[in-house]
């Protein structure tokens, strides 16, 4: 996965997940240092509409397996404590 | 809530998400620091079947509204980084 793109893609993440990755919003989660894996299939379950969240369904809808991979590497990158 | 009862109720968790709230396994969540009302959303969201998901929905089959706010303070009080 290209962190740098998973970066860039991520920037509108940041409003609700905190520019480091730990949200602002206590109703949303910290993705920071969270697993590659489970940040992918949650991002998809909400893009793919396994998940329903009026937020969360639209930000994803238009990414592609790229793009889910890419953002998903980039939280996981982050510092679990912020 | 009460931290050490969200404790004692949490043993049957660690066996997928750490003794310390960091995951064993990649498909699954890290819990330790994330915010405590995504928790609570999460694990009633098992519980009432809003998410679907054949280990999580039994596990949370049983809880009482208690229970989660215990379970949810608990994992949130863990150190985000492990």
């Amino acid at each position: 996965a290209d962190i740098a793109a998973g970066k860039a893609k991520a920037a509108v993440c940041a409003a609700c997940h905190g520019a480091n990755g730990i949200s602002i919003i206590p109703d949303y989660p910290n993705l920071a240092g969270q697993k590659v894996k489970y940040l992918e299939s949650s991002i998809k379950a909400y893009r793919d509409g396994e998940r329903k969240n009026p937020i969360m369904s639209p930000m994803a809808s238009g990414l592609t397996d790229a793009d889910v991979a890419n953002i998903a590497a980039y939280f996981a990158s982050l510092p679990g404590g912020g």
